[in-house]
């Protein structure tokens, strides 16, 4: 069996790099991988926007999944909250708990994780390596200039209530490797599989909404859920309409309930939930156009007050809907 | 029982607060628990020091350990990395997986981890919890002026080589709960059950080494294995006389190879090495003082060269030392 420190050598530290310097203060000072800790700084007039997720087998992951997905879905997860907050990705920290050291897992994780890595100039700056349980702790540094960062208590009345992409196919790949319905065809299996397995961090999204939304989250645990927690810290009501929110036909074709729980309480989306007053509708539409993501206008912030949502249907009409949110797993 | 989303309320959130912004253009700004991320930002000329810890059950820690001091002991492995780098705590992460919400259990865990989070003056700003095999992962942030840093690469051959405290406590303790030996009396009992679930962080220690001491580590597997990480990034050689290694009289009165093992090898110790030349020593006396911290001269740097320690005995003669490093909890 590999060391601890071989093991973080041949698969972690080669692979890392001392972060980019960004000004000339920090030109001759940043550290990586190999210290008692890593040293970065924000841009001067910036802030350093940090979120911490932790995946553990059998409850965010399957333990038959293919560990480059996992190794992709490990970092997506995290660097989705960056974009949530309109921040630019800039390093991470990678803390593994292995059962064993198993070589040919470790290269495709690591390979999912430094793809995904690289693409988004995110640099591996430390970590930590044990034996035990299964479970991957990544922390992700970005940076936001001060003020401009997408919170999630920032709605106001009036705001449209906005989403990205299309909701529910992760759930409904989760549903389809439940037994809970199956997919029609081969090519919806592999798009919800890569939903479920894949999802892509909606960064350059988030970097755009800077100074055009007003609140924003990203979609991990379900919209109904998460939507409440943009409404709770804002002090707002809302009403959505459950039929605009938008899907593939492939879940659209689903009997309404396995809809509804796709679409509004599935999790794992990792699209962006955000509001934005209506004189930024024309804005939005050049952005969705500019970073080649649908954007879909689903409800209204109403009013202050004690937080809650009323669904509509598409004719406008009050909707009763009985959902879970997502708890991982098993909850729901 | 109780929800995630309740248990991190009741027990964390409630205790969380923003950190203390530290210059004006920060003052409205700083953000903690409850948004997609914390945002926070180094004083002006300052970096932030980053280090991550993961703490696994029956690997770091008996099944049995008190919560309380597992709290303490899962922030203070993290402090010590902050102290090493004489940086100054200044916020922190915690990500939780556990197979049950034991309130009794959560209670004390979360009093020991903010008793010392308090002391240190470290927030915490973020967090993730989960269900799953008992997991702790903290990640840590501290400031420290750019070009500051006590880095493990700084070691100059000529330089002294200097242990904080006392070596080998931690190690004797748990020798003393495998049944290895039995300690002389329950206070030295008592003391050692300390030393392998309480270590004390160096921080202050750290601050006063900045612009002192060279090269700098923290000892958390053993003094042998982690000189080296010193001498391999600085590129030198060392000797160091083993009866030099300050410990208390009771480890000293173990048989010599116990004793070895504990001082040399033990791990867990959490005390400070570090290299400073000799024109320090008057300084250094002064900062042992003031931090009412003991500081031991153990060796010297001697040239540049493959790495190596030579071991000597207080007479000077070479020691032929057969040592294991402190891989966890069942390698040595």
């Amino acid at each position: 069996m590999l060391s601890e420190f071989s093991l973080i050598d041949r698969y972690f530290a080669r692979r890392a790099t001392a972060p980019a310097p960004r000004h000339d203060d920090e030109a001759a000072t940043p550290l990586g991988i190999g210290d008692d800790c890593a040293l970065i700084a924000p841009p001067v007039g910036h802030q350093l926007a940090i979120s911490t997720d932790m995946l553990v087998e059998g409850r965010h992951f399957f333990p038959d999944v293919d560990p480059h997905a996992l190794g992709h879905k490990a970092l997506a997860v995290n660097l989705s909250d960056l974009a949530a907050m309109g921040a630019k990705p800039h390093a991470f920290t990678l803390a593994l708990a292995l059962p064993r050291a198993d070589e040919a897992w470790l290269e495709a994780f690591s390979n999912g994780l430094f793809a995904l890595a690289e693409r988004c100039d995110c640099a591996l700056v430390g970590g930590d390596t044990t034996s035990g349980p299964l479970n991957i702790c990544i922390t992700v540094f970005g940076d936001v200039p001060h003020g401009a960062a997408l919170r999630r208590d920032a709605a106001k009345p009036g705001d449209d209530i906005w989403v990205s992409g299309m909701l529910g196919d992760a759930r409904a790949g989760l549903g389809a490797v439940r037994g809970e319905w199956r997919a029609p065809d081969e090519t919806v299996a592999a798009d919800w599989k890569r939903a479920l397995e894949r999802p892509e961090p909606r960064i350059a999204l988030g970097l755009v909404l800077r100074g055009v939304a007003h609140a924003a989250l990203d979609l991990s645990d379900g919209l109904a859920g998460d939507l409440m927690h943009i409404l709770k810290r804002s002090g707002v009501r809302a009403v959505v309409d459950a039929d605009a929110v938008p899907c593939t036909d492939a879940v659209r074709a689903l009997p309404e309930p396995a809809r509804r729980q796709c679409t509004l309480a599935g999790g794992d989306d990792y699209e962006l939930c955000f509001t934005a007053p209506p004189s930024a509708r024309d804005a939005l539409a050049d952005i969705a156009m500019r970073v080649k993501v649908p954007l879909a206008r689903i409800g209204t912030i109403e009013s202050t007050g004690t937080p809650a949502i009323a669904w509509r249907n598409a004719a406008g009409a009050p909707l009763s809907l009985t959902l879970q949110g997502f708890d991982h797993f098993h909850a729901d």
